[in-house]
């Protein structure tokens, strides 16, 4: 016993270590673990096409340039003089009144008329959403446009599938108690109705002809931007959409579209005239001094 | 000896949960500091602002619809007749020619004239560019409009100051090595002379009445759409612009405009007449065929 006693400081010390060692490990395990499950149990409603994005483009900062032509790219071209028409101050002044009266004459509308809309119109309002800049000269857009009838039931299939799991499952309690309201909402029958679905890919990189991969700088924002130039399109030849973003469908579309996995869906435009009873919720914008500060 | 001989096990017991548990709190410590060096370490190369708006924006999807306007807000508003002007298939033909040709004479420049633009059509086309659609109607935009010649100067000073940096420190061996011929890049003359700058930024959430914070739903995307419509505007009264996205300066330049806490810098825009000797690389654009898919 006296040994025991005298050996109880080493035998305490020896003790100490081995519990915390296991401790040690143990939490080592729990940890990751843990992490491991919270990868794995990525909430089910977040885009996911979205988080790629987001992963891609944290990483293109690092080698950034601030202004979005690749410098170098552009030094190897030739400069040409750029000298376009200019208004005078009265007609600059007009054409502004002017065009922001039309432009603000645009709605987001969900009934849009089965009419058959010119083709040539389509052709030509894309061609104009691909007058946008982009980082680096990239062009980084892809414009489905969709008329078949068969595929257009199909997009309309998928987004209503994942939309009833939207409203279903993954919203929050607020959200599901208003579905009970709104029982049609992942109804979307412009789909079918629609003469047109502009289904707007953004390339996440490009490929280049060696096979390698190219940065494809501020994709989003780029393909966004060439977004806004084809609803100021859309609008000036008496065309209505809505601007939509189906969550969680971007890579059932792009399977459906046989679209390449470097790109993503960043929107879905329902296009066409508006339908004879259109309406629109009686939403009115902020004042120009709500939205301009002049310094 | 034997009392305390006897009490060893209940000893090494409470020892052992002391130990453990001083164990754990230093172990908790350590994986929180961690977390803060690299929180602190962050490359500095990377855009603090687009990083917290990534962390947002992977938020925001939580609870997203896939229209951008919130329906439980629309639902409670009233619902007014749409009905537009409509044109005929020739006039909408000829509408969509004609626009495409003066938006495909758009071109980023780099060379402003220093000579005055009237302030009313600045005042337009940024209401123009507010009849953009936006996620939930939140109209997430504020658009900075400096004419003043020693503030312009100001954003001058801060931009060159990090796009030197950025050039000789932050960029890759590649981009190094360009500095050497480049030498002149990270001076924006531009930004003094350009009668005004846009400063577009974008509202990453909204603050209610109550003092609460509101969701701004895609709130990048619904800027750089308005962007778009933007640049549209601008083309269509003569006047130029280059899309900038000022790297690493976005809080400096938020603190020198004192905007608030919720407003992060998208782009900057310098805009006037372009200078007389003004180039543009001879850049050509994609053709129809290699942007648009017809399905």
């Amino acid at each position: 016993m006296a040994v025991f006693s005298s050996l109880t400081p080493v035998f305490v010390a020896v003790l100490c270590v081995v519990i915390g060692f296991l401790f040690k490990k143990s939490q080592r395990r729990q940890t990751r673990s843990k992490q491991e499950r919270s990868d794995q149990t990525a909430k089910p409603w977040v885009d996911e096409d979205l988080q790629d994005d987001t992963e891609i483009s944290s990483k293109h900062n690092e080698e950034d340039d601030d202004d979005w032509l690749d410098t170098t790219e552009e030094e190897n071209l030739a400069h040409i003089p750029y000298t376009p028409a200019q208004y005078s101050a009265t007609e600059m002044l007009e054409r502004s009144e002017k065009f922001y009266s039309l432009m603000n004459l645009r709605r987001s509308v969900r009934f849009i008329s089965p009419e058959p809309v010119p083709k040539e119109v389509i052709d030509n309002v894309i061609r104009t959403a691909g007058t946008a800049p982009s980082g680096a000269h990239t062009e980084p857009w892809t414009f489905v446009v969709v008329s078949d009838a068969d595929v257009k039931h199909k997009i309309r299939e998928i987004i209503e599938e994942e939309e009833e799991i939207n409203y279903k499952q993954r919203m929050g309690d607020k959200w599901v108690q208003d579905l009970k309201k709104l029982r049609t909402n992942w109804v979307k029958e412009y789909l079918d109705v629609a003469p047109y679905l502009i289904l707007v890919f953004k390339q996440t990189y490009g490929i280049l002809p060696s096979g390698k991969k190219k940065t494809h700088y501020y994709n989003e924002i780029s393909v966004s931007i060439s977004c806004g130039i084809l609803l100021a399109a859309l609008q000036n030849v008496g065309l209505v959409t809505v601007t939509t973003t189906p969550l969680n469908c971007g890579p059932q579309l792009r399977s459906l579209l046989q679209r390449p996995a470097n790109e993503k869906l960043l929107m879905l435009l329902p296009v066409g005239y508006p339908a004879s009873d259109a309406k629109v919720p009686d939403l009115k914008r902020k004042d120009l001094n709500e939205i301009m500060v002049t310094v």
